[in-house]
Formats: C-alpha cells, sequence, structure tokens
C-alpha cells in the first residue's frame, strides 16, 4: 500500500528524529553543559517521542483495531489497547 | 443497558472518590500540612483522575468509535480520539 | 506572614476550582454527555491539579527545602522532592 | 570530583540504554512488528528518558541550585527549576 509505506517513512523519519535529539543529549552531558539546557532537550526528545507513540497508536486504532471490530473481534484489541494506553497516561 | 449502568455506578463512584481526595487536599493546605504530604494527595487524586480517563476512553472505543467503524464511518471518530489522546499523554 | 497568606489564597483559589471541574465531570457523566467531551473536561482538571502540584512544589523548594540547604541539611529533603517529582514526570 | 564522575557516567550509561531503545524501536518499525510491541518499547525509552531527567534535577538541585540558595540568590534558580517542571509535569 503506498499510503502505508508513506506512514512508515514519516515514521522513521520521527524515530530518527528522536535518535539525534537523544545522540545530543549524550554529547551535553559529555561536555558538562548546563542542566537546564539538557533538560530542555530531555523535554523535545520526550514530545517527539509521543508524537511517535500517537502515531503508531493511531495507524493501530485506525488498522489491526478496526479491521478486529469489523469481525466482531474487537474486544480483546481494544482491552489491550486501553492496557497500554493506561501506561501512556500516568 | 443493564451493563452500561453499572459500568456508569462504576465510573460516578470513582469520580465521587476523586472529589473527596480534592477536598482532603483543601482541608490539608487550609491546615497548613507539609508540602510533601499534600503533593503525595495530589499524585493520588491524578492517578484516580486518569482511571476515570481511561474507563471513559475505554467506554468510548467500544462503543461509539466501533458503532462508526462498523458503519464504516470510524475515520473522524478515530481522528478525535487520538487528537484528544494527544492532551493526555503529554 | 503576609505573603504567604496571599500564597496559600491563591492555592486554595486553585483547589476549589478543581474540585468544581470535578463535580462539572459528575454531572457530566451522569447526564450521559458525549465521552470526548467529558475527556476534554477530564483534562482540563488534570491541567489545573498539575497547577496546584507545582505551586506546592515551588513554595515548599523556596521554603523548607532552602532553609534545609542554608542549615547544610539539604540532602534528605532534596532525596525526598525526588522521589515525590518521580510520581509526577512519569 | 570522584563523586561527580561517577554521577556523570551514570548518567552517560544510561542515556546510551536509551539510545539504543531509540535504535530498537526504529527497528520494530522497519521490520513492521506488532504495534503494540512497539509500543511497549516506546514506554519503556520513555521511562529511561525519565530516569535521566530525574538524575540530573537531583544533581542541578544538589548542585547549582543549592549553592545559590547558599549565596541568597536562589530565587531565579528556584523559578527556572519550576519553569521547567512544568514542562514535565503536564
Amino acid at each position: 500500500m503506498e499510503r502505508s509505506q508513506e506512514v512508515k517513512k514519516d515514521l522513521l523519519r520521527r524515530i530518527s528524529k528522536v535518535e539525534g535529539q537523544i545522540r545530543g543529549i549524550h554529547r551535553m552531558v559529555e561536555e558538562d553543559r548546563y542542566c537546564v539546557d539538557v533538560l530542555v532537550q530531555i523535554s523535545a526528545a520526550r514530545a517527539g517521542l509521543q508524537k511517535v507513540a500517537l502515531a503508531i497508536l493511531g495507524g493501530h486504532t485506525r488498522g489491526c483495531v478496526a479491521n478486529a471490530i469489523r469481525s466482531e473481534q474487537g474486544e480483546e484489541y481494544i482491552e489491550e489497547l486501553i492496557n497500554e494506553l493506561d501506561k501512556f497516561i500516568k
């Protein structure tokens, strides 16, 4: 599916960006940079990671969960989804 | 629906519990209680509120979202759901 | 202390506002309002509660923690503060 | 400072672990692994990142903030700290 390839590429690009941010944080700590500047970067990486999680959640709901619901097997998938969300919105 | 009534009663019970916790926090601040003890209570109320949010999210996905998906109108509901989640998992 | 009284009044006002929001959420669930509208309100109450937590954290750091640091007994208070934060930034 | 070197090494080790987790997430998405498994990994990376943030917050409070408080210049640092926390406990 063309569209799915696009979504995947976008996702991988976002993940690569977070990887770069984490490498930046590593370097900042090595160079003894000011703590609050490091925290600002952690905050940015964290936000990037959340966007990745949201994009995956959206894709999962549109794909697997929706398909399961259509074939009347949604309950198990919804249960799993809500359990997973529990870890994210604490 | 009997089951839905049960879910609703459980939800209202949880919300009432959070209300009680917030009243407790109000009293603790009035009585100048130790800050960290107040934070512990805020943390508990916050966790209670998240459980309420999760329960509502679960019910919404099982109900409205699943129905919309079954009648091939799921996209709009999923979009709305993911947008709402964005505020919760920041 | 005049200033402290002001801070306390402001804090109590914020907590009362969250109390009102939780009562509103209770009513919305009772009236079977649309789930996403309830989630929006939970999100608002949650943000209000976080502001209360931050204000208490700030006051605690300016007060107890700063005093403990000045009398070279800060370590224990800082430890306690960081442990408490652990619950909030998960 | 010997102790500070140890803290820094521990911090860098934690950050490297998060880097490895993010690379793992990248690979999982490339290999089209099951969404919920990816979310579990994101959740783990996120928790690792929070631990790094907490460790930095603790070090900053014990170091810069405590020093500033001792020389009666704490207010500005505490303000900055609380502002930073605001982004983390949303």
